[in-house]
């Protein structure tokens, strides 16, 4: 059982303080958070697979993968430390050192992050000015402000908490996370900092992390790339004294509220893809096995022709079985239905007398559902993704000038 | 050696007639042609890998597969019959033969082929109406019209045709080609149709269509989005009386002049791709395998933060080498050289202290090559993209309806 927070966030989770400010690396919004945990918490990650890395990235990535406990989260917004070469890892480090320092604990219990422009070197002087101020302004409440601070192109911070009921009390699960542009999944140009209070030990913690990151942030696209800086980093401070064991049926409670958590930030982050102005879910059904049904909502996902026709609102039904058709997965073009929310729009044979208005009415809500039914097995998939518009191409056409 | 021809087309093949007409299955543009060659014709096609398949590119695609020769193209836009069943096969199959009929000809002797919306019945009073006014108005010069007949979203029709001087005289080898949205590699949304008046027995042309189609139609990409009706098919009428033999200095010069003409349309397909106002020409070098560097020209050709980028004139380099590092080859980000035209954009070790101004400049021009070396190996692979603009999003969003 567990309940989501009204405007919950990292910092609904005991022991959890966090802030986000604006030290000097964008022109006037936040662009710096600082996590902090009153004790030391169990930490699992999931990173991207860009042969690309930036070098904050790595660092953590190491840190993390040592198995060893973290306080602290630093993240900064405006530059990315990526392709910055043995300066940016020198870089990465010392940031990571200089906060250590001003929060009186150890460099290796600080986790590092960093989103932003690829290919530039980190202003250091004013990054570690910019860590000077945050540790003095951490509260109780700042997770909101944290939020804000990891934002790129993202329009909305994206904040949530849920209360989850154990058999021996409650505890809660705080997350905060960003995205935008570059969303595809394994990682695909997305922070998420999730934060509980429960105890888990760390080989635990990582498989809560991977089985709820595979079915949240790793079935969203917004445009098919990835990115070089994106993680997801969970830390457990065990401050509301329940301990999770494997196999219990704690643990698949705290799952279950994990998966919901990290699927509202992952449609969030469609929500708030550049240019969106619709949440498309995709449920592949009726397909031989999951991994095909897989790969047909991934096609469909990042089909342009796909997204730019429900931006149209247009009950275009033949894109999306071409989409299907070249995925690479095979199937019969002739059993395939296609559903937009309850309605049927293409049938078996296909059938598709449907009325194109109320299609048309269907398409034009900020959430629909597109259902594909290849009615060959049992496998299925749902992904999520949003609509192509111009404001995409204006974003990004002019992001990095 | 071989020369372009001036203005010339699929009728510049001596013996090859064609025209194109509006019959109605579009509201006023050209929608219906027809090519006709006075003697029979060798024949090979390549054909969508999608697994939605169109009824006239089943029925032009077993015609093809066994072998025979063939007299005529009959071509429609406007209604792809495509996912249209057993009734859109049987009107794949009359049309064709109504065709002949008309030619005076054997059916098997008619390939066909449309573009156009999916889903929609053909209408047959129209086509069958259409097809008693085209057969009448063959011409020797009306390769043109046929390409303006054949277009969809297309703004311009594309045209081609080259000598080639052999060892024992000249022959010509002339195309048509449509494109625009849905462009992506193995037969991704278009149509060419080429004529040669060279003698070419079927099992030598397929091998010369094969290999030039792969380095050409297989290596352009607008959005990523592959249809169900694509094919090239290539026609031989040995009206030169001139042969090629398997292995000879000629069959070289042929493929030689095949490629050129296959490339030149592909690269216009590209230049006329759904909203493209830049020719991009992605040339990847040193990599371990040619495969590897496919894979990679493949990645960057498809990322749309790359073409928003090149669209804005924006030198963002990360975007390709982050495109690069998504692609699932492995590589040393490091050693990686970006060029745009001759200008180095990123060096070894991330050295990127180059001129934003010029850059710009280089970027604002209408055709551009990136030039991605991973400094690995030999391996190369050449691709053709456009840019991606608020033009296309229009286009797409609005297309069917």
């Amino acid at each position: 059982m567990f309940t989501f927070i009204e405007n919950g966030s990292i910092t609904s989770v005991k022991g959890i303080k966090a802030t986000g400010i604006h030290s000097g690396l964008k022109r006037k919004r936040k662009d710096l958070a600082l996590i902090f945990s009153d004790e030391p918490c169990s930490v699992a990650g999931t990173f991207t697979l860009n042969k690309v890395k930036a070098a904050p990235l790595l660092v953590s990535q190491e840190l993390i993968n040592k198995g060893g406990k973290v306080k602290a989260i630093l993240i900064n917004s405006g530059n990315a430390n990526a392709c910055t070469g043995d300066r940016g890892y020198a870089d990465a480090l010392k940031s990571q050192k200089y906060c250590a320092k001003k929060l009186g604990i150890n460099q290796d219990e600080v986790v590092i992050s960093s989103t932003g422009v690829i290919g530039e070197y980190m202003p250091m002087h004013i990054l570690k000015t910019g860590i000077e101020t945050i540790v003095n302004q951490l509260t109780d409440d700042g997770g909101i402000k944290a939020a804000k601070a990891i934002m790129t192109t993202d329009l909305i911070e994206k904040n949530f908490a849920v209360n989850v009921k154990l058999s021996s009390g409650e505890i809660t699960i705080g997350g905060i996370a960003k995205g935008s542009g570059m969303i595809m999944p394994n990682m695909a140009t997305m922070l998420s900092f999730i934060t509980t209070d429960a105890k888990i030990e760390t080989n635990l913690l990582k498989k809560f992390l991977l089985k709820t990151v595979q079915n949240s942030f790793n079935k969203i696209s917004v445009d098919g790339d990835t990115s070089t800086n994106d993680m997801v980093v969970l830390i457990a401070n065990g401050m509301s004294g329940i301990e999770i064991k494997e196999s219990s049926k704690d643990a698949e409670l705290f799952l279950e509220a994990l998966q919901a958590i990290t699927i509202e930030m992952a449609k969030m982050i469609v929500v708030d893809g550049e240019g969106a102005s619709k949440l498309v879910t995709v449920a592949i059904t009726g397909c031989n096995t999951d991994e095909d049904a897989n790969t047909i909502a991934k096609t469909i996902c990042n089909s342009p022709l796909v997204k730019t026709a429900i931006y149209g609102s247009d009950a275009n039904w033949g894109r999306i079985l071409s989409a299907a058709g070249r995925s690479g997965v095979d199937l019969d073009p002739s059993r395939v239905e296609i559903k937009f929310d309850d309605m049927l729009i293409l049938g078996k044979n296909y059938q598709h007398s449907f009325d194109e208005e109320e299609a048309t009415s269907v398409l034009s809500k900020d959430e629909i559902t597109i259902s594909v039914n290849l009615n060959a097995g049992k496998g299925k998939s749902t992904w999520w993704t949003c609509d192509f518009t111009e404001k995409y191409i204006e974003i990004n056409a002019s992001y990095r000038t």
